[in-house]
């Protein structure tokens, strides 16, 4: 018997259909003598055509009316959960946010939670009933409905699970686990079973989307234990734990790739100190978020200095580099909208070298150019020409023996 | 200045244009110099859609779980129309029922209000915020979402009118006050500008459904002045106030009729005490609301007795009259679904005489019979035929001298 948290997603609830079929999922686990708590996310697309009704009336809205008017899909799914367990036999009842009390700050539209009150909770779990909450959304210090930000059920779900202690947070989605790599670019690609929090706070940050970036975070923190696995099959998922808890460790375990990136080149730029902080602080004053940075050797007084951000910001980047021209006193700027960044990770990196060189041999055999590259203690990332990525992506998974037999 | 709630139905809130119109609307009435609080109902259509989702999962759901999932087009309505507001420079903030809190019974699907603490919204509004007040919902004893049936906005406007003391409760609709009569029927009904609580009780009971009779019931204990004006035009609307308040009064104001009637008639029961009782408190224990009722002199021992229901509970009403035939002892059940109710409503009938016998002659004029007639002290109503209703219905709104010049 265990105590567990079980979350879906959006895709899991998007029809009546799917919430009867999340109820007898929910069912089966209950039945087979485990104490469970919901959470529910929107039905798929309620989320969007509510936050299209607030940016339809103001660009620059009230974040607290948002959040009252958002916060409502992830209230229906649960009352209508409840309603489904209800009919199937399940002792089942909704938990608005306010009512749990989950309390949040009051940074509406992306809050932090601050506290769970799980007293009540953990009664009516020993006591049969399946509590189902709210996802995504909290009560601030004012009052006042807070949301936290996209994909916030999965951030919901983890916080639950440590403040009931569940024995382990599930999150049910649309596919069945986290992979070696993008199966639709790798067909040999293969699911983990065990995938450390490190490993995949890196995959997240590099483009796999399965679990939100905080939710991994506060699980790390909180030590909770995480299941990814589909709401549509029946298969056990990848857990994801403390690193202490995988024995056999892959030195790298999963390879991921971005093409959401852009690279900007401030060519002869003069090789003085300061001049990092005259280029990356007006870009960090306006919200632009700079990921790789390289600066090549100088010989004439003049340094080039290339570094990546997120495709989306290089019309805004290009911008304030052009205002801040005489401060920085640069002389030429190339831009590359064009580039991927493809990362292997590995907790096993720690304990192994030649990992970095495996990559660089293995891109260099099919003739890919590596244009940046950046390290850390479990990942190394290189920029490549993005019409290369499926290539290196395939070629990586080969050298370092991921591929499924 | 004055203090008043705006309240504002789902088809004056049905997109983003009118959610638009209603800000302007509100801007214009507190740049007047009045103190406003608004109340809104859910987008037209979204409370079905919602009441279609859980009677889609269930057909005896959680009453509570109900209330959760529906609250929420109101939730949804208040935060866009308080962001509408913002947009042109109006403060305003919304208000879910358990913020304010507006608290209720645990009758959950029509909970009846029993408090409203106005003092923050009174305070805001003095300092000039539009409190956007979610209609239909409140809390419950047990910190449960709950709502107040169909319609409940209107008692959600009377209600928060009367606990911050407003001065006037302004119902905006899709008309543009109450009629004579429906001017679908006759083209030459006239708008009032002035109607009694006790006269609008007995239209909307009859089937001019312009407001909703409980809000009504609650302006008149209340003492709350409504007035009932359309959201699309800027025209005053009709009052609905004290008797006192009207001084030049009719001795009819309207004419209402209803459709949704249907007649039975217990031929020969045994004329003994209690058959009463025997024939209506097996329909009333089963919900069937019975309206007028006629016995008829008996001379052999036995009496006929005809009652009127609503044509949708036709088949129930029949169902129980057949399982308590022996206990009843009726021999013949004669039914008619195609009836209709006319009804003659007005204070002044209270000091005239002769009102009854007027309707009776216009409609005897016509050919029209009457197969049943109820009286009480404001209101003649008679059952006729359903074909002759718009006929009976012109006939009296001529012979009462309510025709527009």
């Amino acid at each position: 018997m265990a105590r567990l948290v079980m979350k879906f997603g959006g895709t899991s609830v998007a029809d009546l259909d799917r919430i009867r079929n999340v109820a007898q999922r929910v069912k089966r686990v209950q039945d087979a003598g485990n104490e469970v708590a919901v959470v529910v996310s929107a039905m798929s697309g309620v989320t969007n055509q509510l936050v299209g009704y607030v940016q339809g009336l103001a660009a620059l809205y009230d974040a607290r009316e948002y959040d009252a008017v958002v916060a409502t899909g992830e209230q229906v799914t649960a009352g209508l959960t409840a309603i489904a367990l209800q009919e199937i036999g399940v002792d089942a009842r909704s938990w608005q946010g306010w009512q749990i009390p989950l309390r949040t700050d009051d940074a509406h539209g992306r809050a932090r939670i601050e506290s769970i009150d799980g007293t009540d909770l953990i009664a009516r779990m020993q006591a049969g009933q399946v509590p189902v909450v709210a996802g995504f959304q909290g009560i601030g210090p004012r009052n006042r409905i807070t949301t936290l930000g996209r994909g916030g059920s999965d951030t919901s779900a983890v916080a639950l699970a440590a403040a009931i202690r569940a024995d382990r947070c599930d999150i049910y989605t649309d596919v069945d686990g986290v992979y070696t790599t993008d199966p639709r670019i790798v067909a040999k690609a293969r699911k983990l079973d065990k995938i450390a929090y490190e490993e995949m706070l890196e995959l997240a940050s590099v483009g796999a989307k399965v679990l939100q970036t905080r939710s991994v975070e506060l699980a790390m923190k909180e030590r909770v234990r995480i299941q990814v696995l589909s709401s549509f099959a029946d298969l056990p998922g990848t857990l994801v734990v403390d690193e202490d808890e995988i024995v056999e460790k892959e030195i790298v375990s999963g390879i991921a790739y971005s093409r959401d990136e852009a690279k900007i080149t401030m060519r002869r730029v003069p090789d003085r100190p300061g001049i990092a902080a005259a280029i990356f602080g007006p870009l960090s004053g306006a919200g632009v978020n700079v990921d790789m940075i390289v600066q090549n050797m100088s010989a004439d007084g003049t340094t080039d200095m290339t570094f990546t951000i997120g495709r989306t910001d290089l019309p805004r980047a290009r911008a304030i580099m052009n205002e801040h021209r005489a401060s920085i006193g640069w002389t030429e700027m190339l831009t590359d909208p064009d580039v991927a960044k493809i990362s292997v990770v590995g907790v096993g990196m720690r304990s192994h070298t030649g990992v970095a060189n495996t990559m660089f041999s293995a891109l260099a055999s099919k003739g890919i150019n590596i244009q940046v590259i950046s390290t850390s203690e479990i990942k190394v990332s290189v920029l490549i020409g993005a019409e290369y990525t499926e290539l290196a992506v395939r070629a990586l998974h080969t050298a370092y023996g991921l591929d499924a037999a």
